[in-house]
């Protein structure tokens, strides 16, 4: 069963395990502090697919790491009961087109960039009711087919503000089972909509930091927990700007995450180099992070008890076209190890 | 617990119970045939609200059936322990402006037009798991918001083909919980994408059809029931060209609907009357017609077995410009009387 401790967070007696996990980058991450890491880099945006979509999606991306995700979980498609799956793309195409070829139960989620934990935390609650055996959760971002359907035309080389973020080209993958031992799912909180009023489209990171403190804050109310407990909070990916928000707004409710916080969205680019303004962002980025560098370390056994708290920001261009403010939200997850 | 009996199909020992749901609906929509059913009516298409997304969102039609379900099951927002929600617009904006106000944990759904049954399949397995003492579902559409988002600004009178279906103006929303009396659910099932390389967007019925035959028999075959079993089957929303299909498709594996196939789509709007061509269509129309017309007959003992059965076409106006083909999905929930 499952323990409803909180409003919003749950703790799982029968703690579903990571069966096997993937991640797929872009040429630019794949030049990262955690290049060596992931399980394949596509090194052409259309990786030989006709349109920057269909790399991200069918042909390419998404597929490969959920397929990657499953042999190591040895696997088949038909072995697994559901998959829990969503993207940037309008109607979130990255994923249906994706992973139709499958066959696999599909339900699309969308959280934005929230949309990996959104995705565990799903998966993690089919697998310990009984629902599911086995439960496939994924999520994509790419730099290209995100930058024109939100900004501009790539053919205009457009300018970018200094808060502004990069849409990380990745995809990762996770199966979740009753029979991993790299990391196990403990508790989870739902994420709530906040919106403190952000109307600048290049300032993600300021609109979803408030959620993630939220989030995080409820966990450790709700868990009876402190930081303390914890060898390190992952978000994703508030970039430079809203780690400095969140780091405050923490501060202000007595909580100093210190060096135990670390965002996604500034470990997958080497800010100094590569020219990436605030940091990583999109689905992919904490997805990619996630199914490379932390997971790996919790089977490594160097992180033991951590929190992944991913951010999204619930805009469109047309409720940004019409003045609207940048609603966020975070959900979390509670890795221990296996 | 929740025992999985074969692929994407779960059954609920404990069921989870419609506490209570509502249904908004736009003028054109109050004028058909289930017009006397619904709790409330917009009759101008902004509803007072700067913009049509605004009317849908939060300003109106979803925050209030949302509302308006929450009070029939007595329960204010801090009660709830989660929202599931999803609507048509680019990044399910409709659901995430539309609920935040309510401060629900919230956990977004894109299963375009089947969402419904995807948020009250989601909804029940958080319920019966001990995950949530209350869940909420919820969704909508709107005709204007949808009309200039997939196809042209309204005010270019647009022509349709006779195979085109009218977006319904309309939310529903349902409270899930343990407590209920008119209806609870049994069993699910969940839907896999079916790409039967339909690339007519105009032809939303044809691209859903498959989906919603493979799922209904997967159910009856994974429950060992038949057709002859349950008072009705639901469909939405295929209209007139699906709802044709899907009997044809049904009747060459041996099962015949007959008159207890019902559609949503058609049972929405007069054809005759109301220039609708194939039928009604839109994440609100499956969701306005279950919160009014069937929970209502449920409660009131016409109905005690039912199949609901709620479809999607998960194409974007970026995949239907890029020449892709329609894929579609049908999730099917079994309501029985409470």
């Amino acid at each position: 069963m499952i323990k409803r401790i909180g409003l919003g967070t749950i703790a799982f007696d029968n703690m579903p395990a990571v069966e096997g996990c993937a991640a797929v980058v872009g040429k630019k991450e794949s030049e990262g502090p955690l290049g060596a890491l992931f399980d394949k880099v596509i090194y052409d945006s259309r990786d030989g697919a006709e349109t920057f979509e269909a790399a991200e999606s069918r042909s390419r991306m998404q597929h490969a790491a959920a397929q990657s995700a499953m042999e190591k979980a040895m696997l088949r498609a038909a072995d697994v009961d559901c998959v829990f799956a969503g993207d940037l793309l309008n109607q979130c195409v990255g994923s249906s087109f994706g992973l139709m070829d499958f066959g696999i139960p599909y339900l699309g989620q969308y959280g934005a960039c929230s949309t990996m934990a959104q995705t565990l935390l799903m998966g993690a609650v089919m697998v310990s009711s009984g629902a599911a055996a086995h439960a496939l959760c994924v999520t994509s971002s790419h730099f290209c087919a995100a930058e024109r359907q939100y900004r501009f035309p790539m053919e205009y080389g457009s300018v970018r503000t200094p808060t502004a973020q990069w849409t990380v080209t990745g995809a990762g993958a996770c199966v979740l089972g009753s029979s991993g031992k790299a990391a196990k799912i403990r508790a989870a909180t739902i994420g709530r909509i906040n919106d403190y009023n952000i109307t600048d489209a290049n300032n993600m990171g300021a609109a979803m930091a408030p959620a993630a403190a939220e989030t995080i804050l409820r966990f450790f109310s709700d868990t009876k927990t402190a930081i303390g407990d914890y060898d390190a909070v992952f978000t994703g990916d508030l970039g430079q700007v809203g780690s400095d928000i969140l780091r405050d707004l923490l501060l202000r409710q007595g909580v100093d995450v210190g060096d135990r916080h670390r965002d996604c969205g500034l470990m997958i680019f080497d800010r100094a180099a590569q020219d990436v303004h605030a940091g990583g962002s999109g689905c992919g980025c904490s997805a990619s992070v996630l199914c490379s560098k932390i997971l790996g370390d919790m089977a490594q056994g160097s992180l033991r008890n951590i929190l992944f708290v991913a951010t999204g920001a619930l805009l469109s261009t047309t409720t940004a076209q019409q003045g609207k403010s940048i609603p966020g939200i975070a959900h979390l997850i509670n890795f221990v190890a296996g």
